[in-house]
């Protein structure tokens, strides 16, 4: 099978997470026959040999196309329009001038909206040190990038061209967990409206439970709220002592 | 213009970072006539409006071609080789076995080491504030993404395939101001190699002082190495009042 793809074998390797919910909802837009498998992180599966064979770096997503491995989810993303779509429902052509604004916004989504929006949510909710720098930097970060999504989506429906591309689903992976950061979405009116839209998609509906066990946001906002209550308890504890 | 591209009309828009480093070298391994316009981000012309409407994130590097704009230094990478580069250069051909391989590289370099690099450097070199929590994160992190790559460097002369592709470029940038954090490269014998082999290369050699102004990482290295020293004693003295 060391041809060229697509080998129509499909394995995903993914947990509940904004990176791996990319390109679940890809795979379900799509339509596609693929096998889900969940690599639990919370039990360090990420880091077993026979997962860094397919992902070197450790992290969930991954693909699996037959004996083909693709990691990251921007590339698995692409992987999937490039090989699956061939009607261009996510993605236009490859080459046109189109493409290469989805492919602007999507880099701009993996390489500054997740990786700071991430940060952001560690230092929210997930250290015990005193945070409030790292908060105010990186929460702060998250606040300019809604901000240059709202300058798009403020005056077009989409983020590149005139239709929902993988862009748009980048994006609005990290988007939808604002609320575990205590952002109100109403504070951007362009993101809040394209947000619902795409909420409301039959495919993306469909995914809020891909793999299974997949928490809502609601339920991860309120065990991280309980989390900061809790740490607020301690530090004030220490502070008092 | 507003036909497909390539349009044959190039001009990008830098500075002397690792990111404006990356599409630099492609420009120069492809020998491409470009335009080079310097954007100062020590001036914020990166803020300003004719560029924000090249790139709405504000941020360099950028390339036009034509009325054509792409921005996120990854993208701009991949528009350069599917435009630029029909012998397959840098990169495989698109949709190709060894394309999605680069693909996952350039995505995991955009996506992780860029970032978290870029945040080291930032509590390393750049805040006043008590960074040691910051420090052990970031660099920590950059040293676990090193490990990453010498894995596969260790057993690979290249990242993806069997050459020197836009994969090995991406991260070579970032690599080569390791010692702005005092990594040394020899703890790591494989990237150590494959970095002196790109820096050899005359296009590579010739990227240094594109756009002009840009200092050389021993430069940058001796300029943080002295705002540390002199932050130490800023904190040392507020420690002993």
């Amino acid at each position: 099978m060391s041809t060229s793809p697509p080998h129509n074998d499909l394995t995903y390797f993914t947990f509940g997470t904004p990176n791996g919910l990319k390109p679940t909802i890809v795979l379900e837009e799509l339509g596609l026959q693929y096998k889900v498998k969940t690599v639990d992180i919370t039990k360090n599966t990420q880091k077993e040999e026979w997962f860094l064979a397919i992902n070197p770096n450790g992290r969930i997503p991954a693909l699996k196309d037959g004996d083909l491995r693709v990691f990251e989810s921007g590339a698995i993303m692409l992987y999937l329009t490039d090989n699956y779509d061939k009607d261009h429902k996510l993605n236009y052509p490859h080459g046109s001038r189109d493409y290469y604004e989805v492919l602007s916004w999507l880099n701009w989504q993996v390489a500054g909206l997740g990786p700071m929006q991430g940060q952001a949510n560690h230092f929210w909710a997930m250290t015990d040190a005193d945070s409030e720098y790292g908060i105010n930097r990186y929460v702060g970060e998250t606040k300019r990038l809604f901000d240059v999504l709202e300058s798009r989506l403020s005056k077009n429906d989409w983020l590149a061209g005139t239709k929902y591309t993988i862009a748009d689903i980048a994006s609005y992976s990290y988007v939808r967990v604002a609320p575990v950061l205590a952002l109100e979405l109403d504070t951007w009116p362009g993101i809040n409206r394209w947000a619902k839209r795409i909420n409301e998609r039959p495919a993306v509906q469909k995914t809020q439970t891909i793999p299974e066990g997949t928490k809502s946001v609601e339920e991860i906002t309120e065990m991280v709220r309980s989390m900061r209550e809790k740490a607020d308890v301690t530090r004030d504890g220490k502070r008092d002592s």
